[in-house]
């Protein structure tokens, strides 16, 4: 519920990265950082060809030069360990620590992140360079976080991952009798009598359990060492939290629940896209939020485009402000950018930046960063105050891979079909968490699982319990096909809780880009449903709809079972988005869930952070006009709080006008 | 034109894995087999492991189990080697065993055909395996086949494939100055002077006849496995009959007129695509039909969908029943399922089984396989009936590369032009056997050639020898370019018979796909054309139809040679359905055949199975509508013969009724 | 402005691969070159393997025949180096001469072009042969021309490249923190400590940098391979020109400005696309003329069809002839086939040629190689005369690459962009050279960058130089991005000649493909553009269009800056080809740049050769249909000079009909 860091501004800022930079350019880039409001750097995330340009010789110079005009001008420090990005030198002495693809071939040294994770010399050099960094600058007093490693979803498939995965999977296993069992191997002959027969799944998916634990081993590789470098950083500097900064979920490898109790706060990088940047942003702010359940740094953003997209277009004016401001509404405490000064070469120099090429801080570009810097530091008294939801989505990042791996249908993705049972309740203005299936669930009124395709271990029996102590739970069709190993369990699918759907599912049907069918609900409303659908016997439920075509005509597509004190609701097809609005609306309501602002105008998002004696309600407008609103529909209103914008520092009588892109933060003050 | 094959029933089965499962679910698992009516299951398909744990140690304990109560329940035995997948300790033993991909990448073994075809280690241990195998179980009384391997199309570029490549060379060539010559490695100065200069043609094709010899030399391979394992069997087990199962022709790698020889019976795979399915296997019921000209056995489909295409639905109501009356209709004497049981693990855990995970047999796709399996059983009198048909297609499962590798047209597809001309006479239920070019062509009246790309060794004076005792040839476009080699002879495309067609093509035209023709018939029936153009000039042939447009407009599209006794065909252009139609139903005509049951609604799909005294006639109805025929269009009706509906057991006069992909069986029985 | 070749005929034939054929195809193909009018043939382009069938064996036998055959029938020869195609026993001496694609894997010797570049057993080799045919064929009477290797754009990534990568790098930047710096290697640690740290950028573009210096590195290699040849001939035939032919810019490898100061003449390979011909081959002409600014060969074209495009379709006729008249107007002196006789087998095989498969010459082919050939005899006098050209576009091929690497919309295209620059002036028949930015330009009135991405070192000096004289100069959208390292210099973009634009740009936008925005001139008139939108800050230049949509509505789009005598104008926006057309022409008529016969009908082609005393006006109709012009519109009826046609024999009095397809060639003559 809390996180170690304890600052007192909303921390502003970007990576720094002073080995590109003569010092007389870090110079003039410190003033701009004092001009853009900017509190705090991340410094050395590549450096550390600079810091340790050889094996035995350390040069220190141009980071202290950094660390004391940094902190003489009142800004503090992220210092990251730069071991995302290894020096050549290191590659020289031993090449095999370069990484191996998917494919067989190992990588030449041309980009970061081209090592392997699981490499003793690599190991070593990090536990090293940790440590010095942590002798060298731990005693700073600017030094506010460090910042282990950068997005580090390394995927190798070389010798040594083959060795370390072999030991990995004997402490998940024990016996390799236990092994096959659990993966099934005695299926086409691939049990193994001898521990060295395991290799790296090569060449891509063939066998869906081993694929996956590998997966989970590379994970856990990435996080061995955070976890080597952390615990060399802890004892030195015990008291300065430590992080690392997740990529967003458009880019897999990191198993974040798993890594979540290993930070001190979550961290993570958004590059939302041009069109729906919305719900793209808010359910991984809501995600990564609730890894911890506790204020979350958003550790990167572009001021302005991309280079790496298929179509970069600028962020319009007023975007990148309320992009930002929409972190904070759920739950940021930090808004860095990537990075303060546009690099001159490589792959990356078109990414948009705080400082531009050309003409630095003469631009659009500079002055919506400016503006945003100083409104941020009226927001201090927000730090610390948290979202409170009733309703918890289920995501479980494994699935990304293991639905694809899986599907019987090229049409079904799981990322889709989350956001699409997601995007109602954003659309409501309803507070959401979304969490792992083995979260506590025990705070909410509402879970919703949409194809929760495997269920790990402890996962039914969590829904089970909150179903049984009055929950609603929501799921929808391709759940619960597998146990943890993607192995189906005897009895079949939605075992072993199909007691609390009250159903049986006889058939899947992944139906063809020109198939479709349609459902009908008790009071005749029809619904098109297309992509997938189940032929489910009722054993106890009641069909809240039913398929009107094809075979399965008449056979149930909605079903709802009373379990104990709760409903579980199961979801058969894939239905039209109005009927999954209409159908998780309706649950809410009956859940008692209502929605925030419930008159808030279309594209006008809103949250509310609050803690005791603290509220603040914050509203965005993602229209491209300004737009009026009432707040008096909120229920503090009702409650007789009187409220005050915080950024234009003036009381609110009920109307409102929010100019486009704008945001509006009203903090509740004494009653009316 | 017969088997070796000789049961008194309708196989009926499917393939069993008990190394998957525990005792109680096998038990269980033969009162649900004896419940649906199977009378042969086909075991040990992929269980190496579990009966060969390592290398010096045997373990049948399981399957000496299943086969005791198999035998007590009367269900044959399928006996399969199990040398489609080797177990992990052989790979560990010798990884030099795992194959190399075309990439030149080794794989992991995380699947079965993981293995080279050609490496000593591998022969010596299926050999082994197989010897094993049939002493111990070759006396049991309900082993009714053998079944080598399984889908048997490796693909490996490994050294050892290398060093067999040279030696099957060798062999074919002779000498070196043979192969430059007949390779044409003179050009781009490739000739070899030393037979190690040849390797595998990793990294795809890069020379055409290198390329289809290495596939050819592949298809050996795997069939000198096969040839090694029958000898040990054979040796032991000289009574029981062996075959291998084939892949549809969706999957390349074996050259099927050079296996079946080799087999005592033909026995293929068969999963339709869910649209189009009837012609999908019919066709492939034609061809693997007349690799023997002889009943063969469907050793696999699916009860109802795969997990491996795009797109998985269903298979709807009566489809699965309909789909296996088809394959007897057309000469299946075993009807075969993959599996029975739904595996619970691995890639292959989504395709239907006889058994399904949860509801077992509880459920809609049991009840149609039990009924199905039931109506089987009044079929023995069927077995060993043949199929009449006096117009053959000729296919060549090689130009399925041959043809992708050469052509010059993005839009030319053999498969699918060989469809198009085998279309229109499965529609008019015109009986066709669908046979290799070199077959013996005596018993046609008939015999049609779409885009016989490839002239192998004696086509020529076989395709002329037919026309002259009087044969109606048609050849389509892109047709006789090459010989054997993939060489174009000295005097061009249709050499050495283009004077059976009396034409000389001058020029062929691959045309863009917004670039289309008009051809014309004299009676001014006008059609469109694309895709391909040839100018073709006459040289004793006449134009039945000429183009209309662009720079050949007025030059002749589709000529007709009088050669001898017969005529000689020739389609130089792609023309719409419609022509292709009206075109080889006239020539049908002209040669006397007629459809069977020219009445038939559209349809309706109709053959007969015939031998001295029998007469059976099919009428499979694939409208989702039922549906009134009269069966007295036959010729049967005619000669008096009277018909009796062999599943309703009921005498027929005249009218019937086919309901929704309902299958009729007529016996014909004493003369009315 | 001249080369080497010294020729009284324009050179007519074809490629001849002796190796392919019996000595009896060898006499009639002399005889069939006769019949059509062939006066040269390049041969030995791949016969290593039969003059040097192992390593100490040497077989001149049937070389020396053709070369008696080819002098005594009057034909003249090209004589290839066959060294991009080294012979079998070379590879198997030693396989480490095998290239190694760019994902690591080592090719088989199944194809051409299989070696490595840079390996010191092919340069050892190559050196040899081009020694050995010097000295045996030097003094062949009819030997014309040297043919170096052949298309030479080999790409490897081997440690013999690697090695010889680190000794390019150095000698180009001499020290690793020259290196470092130049191509910002302290970004992500990628800075080098020692020169083994350098390896080839396998696997794909990671850094832009060293992706750009490899790829020259690699035209380097092949130039090194050409240049060690060349020295060995030169000094036994100081008076044979040499050359070699290249590939057209579908296939990217050589950086034709460094290779054309070593070659005697350009030669180069048209293979133009079936719709659109007429712009891809001017443009190429333009580009390779311009490469010397001199007259040369088209080395390699297609009597029809070529083999290896996605469709294929046959030159329709005339269009063989109208192409090569196009070539020859455009300053081509040899018009030269690919290739004499079809090859049998291989991946070529149904490659066009001059005689076909089957048919031999007895085909409408034949017919029109044979009708050019002889009117081709009636241009000697064209021969060493010039186009003279007041245009320049700028077209840097690197670029081809490096805009590709660096694109930030997915619709950005390099080649479409010049294209869409160069097609206005095509059309209005303004003629145009078609040079590296790095040239003289002297000699222009208006140059035009369309999308010159990078600015190697001069270039800006050269471009300011150009307008500071007077010239006009014209400059798209994502121009003067980076410097010759592709790194941005300090300053930003169009650094150091932003001053002479007169603007700054701020941001760039790249644009989604729903995305669009309109310009507007000072008239009024608006025109759509798409892709790509810079926000441009006036700094002394006027705005002559504006944006009028998104939040730069009201900015500049089109800009014009007055640079001492001359003018420089920007184009900041990817505007509809209407805009660009108008915007040229504008521009070229204030130059004093008119188009010849401006009245000329659409799709008339229209150029001039000329030189002192000699003028000669080519009409060339694209139209499917004949077509009046009249001639009188042109500068020369002006001055009052009268014409002849050429190949007609006629005099010409104004009007003048052109069939489809037809060229119609005037030679200037005395005074009317």
């Amino acid at each position: 519920m809390t996180n170690k860091l304890t600052g007192s501004r909303v921390m502003y800022g970007a990576d720094y990265n002073p080995e590109q930079w003569p010092i007389e350019i870090i110079e003039r880039d410190i003033v701009l950082m004092k001009e853009a409001g900017v509190n705090a750097v991340t410094i050395n995330v590549f450096g550390w060809g600079m810091i340790q340009p050889s094996e035995d010789i350390y040069d220190f110079g141009k980071l202290d030069r950094v660390f004391d005009l940094l902190e003489r001008n009142g800004i503090d420090v992220v210092l990251a360990t730069p071991t995302a990005a290894p020096p050549s030198w290191m590659f020289q002495n031993d090449p095999t620590m370069l990484k191996v693809n998917e494919d067989g071939q190992r990588v030449a040294h041309w980009s970061r992140q081209a090592y392997c994770p699981n490499h003793p010399s690599y190991r070593r050099e990090i536990r090293n360079i940790a440590k010095v960094l942590a002798e060298r600058y731990g005693k700073r007093t600017n030094l506010s976080l460090w910042h282990i490693n950068n997005e580090c979803i390394l995927q190798c498939y070389c010798e040594y991952c083959a060795e370390a995965f072999r030991v990995w999977l004997r402490e998940k296993y024990g016996t390799l009798e236990r092994l096959n069992e659990s993966w099934q191997l005695w299926q086409w002959s691939l049990a193994k009598s001898d521990w060295k027969q395991i290799m790296p799944p090569i060449g891509g998916m063939s066998h869906t359990s081993v694929s996956l634990d590998y997966k989970r081993f590379l994970s856990d590789s990435n996080l061995q060492g955070f976890l080597a470098e952390k615990e060399e950083i802890a004892r030195i500097t015990p008291d300065i939290p430590i992080t690392t900064n997740f990529y967003s979920i458009d880019f897999l490898g990191q198993i974040h629940h798993e890594w979540a109790p290993h930070l001190d706060v979550i961290a993570w990088d958004s590059y939302p896209p041009h069109k729906d940047y919305a719900v793209w942003a808010a359910f991984q702010h809501d995600y990564f939020r609730g890894l911890k359940n506790a204020p979350f740094l958003l550790m990167e953003q572009a001021s302005s485009n991309v280079n790496w997209k298929p179509y970069n277009p600028a962020k319009r004016p007023g975007m990148m402000s309320l992009q930002s401001y929409q972190a904070v509404a759920r739950g940021a405490e930090a808004i860095m950018y990537f990075q303060l000064r546009q690099s001159r070469g490589g792959v990356e120099k078109y990414h948009s930046s705080l400082v531009s090429h050309g003409t630095e801080s003469d631009n659009r570009i500079f002055r919506e960063i400016k503006k945003l810097g100083h409104e941020l530091e009226k927001l201090d008294n927000v730090l610390r105050t948290r979202i409170e939801a009733k309703v918890a989505i289920l995501f479980d990042i494994s699935l990304m891979w293991l639905v694809e791996w899986n599907k019987t249908s090229r049409d079904i993705d799981y990322r889709d079909t989350v956001t699409a049972f997601y995007r109602p309740l954003y659309e409501a203005n309803i507070p959401v968490d979304v969490v792992h299936p083995g979260s506590d669930l025990s705070g909410y009124d509402v879970v919703i699982a949409p194809m929760l395709y495997m269920f790990e271990k402890g996962v039914p029996d969590n829904l089970r319990a909150f179903a049984e102590r009055g929950g609603k739970l929501v799921m929808s069709y391709n759940s619960g096909m597998t146990n943890e190993c993607d192995v189906v369990e005897y009895g079949g699918f939605l075992r072993p809780i199909d007691d609390v759907f009250g159903i049986i599912v006889e058939e899947v049907d992944a139906l063809e880009p020109d198939m479709c069918n349609r459902i009908e609900r008790s009071d005749g409303s029809r619904y098109r449903t297309d992509k997938w659908g189940e032929v489910v016997r009722l054993n106890g439920a009641e069909a809240i709809a039913v398929f009107l075509d094809d075979y399965y005509a008449g056979q149930p597509a909605i079903t709802r079972n009373r379990y104990r004190q709760g409903e579980a609701y199961y979801v058969a097809t894939h239905p039209e988005d109005k009927f999954i609005r209409e159908l998780l609306l309706g649950i809410c309501s009956e859940a008692g869930v209502s929605p925030l602002c419930p008159n808030a105008p279309e594209g006008v998002e809103i949250t509310v952070r609050e803690d005791e004696g603290r509220r603040f309600l914050f509203m965005l407008n993602h229209n491209p006009v300004s737009i009026e609103m009432d707040v008096r529909g909120d229920r503090d209103w009702a409650e007789g709080i009187a409220w005050q914008d915080l950024l234009r520092g003036e009381n609110v009588e009920g109307r409102i006008t929010l100019a486009a892109y704008e945001t509006v933060i009203l903090e509740a003050t004494a009653p009316r």
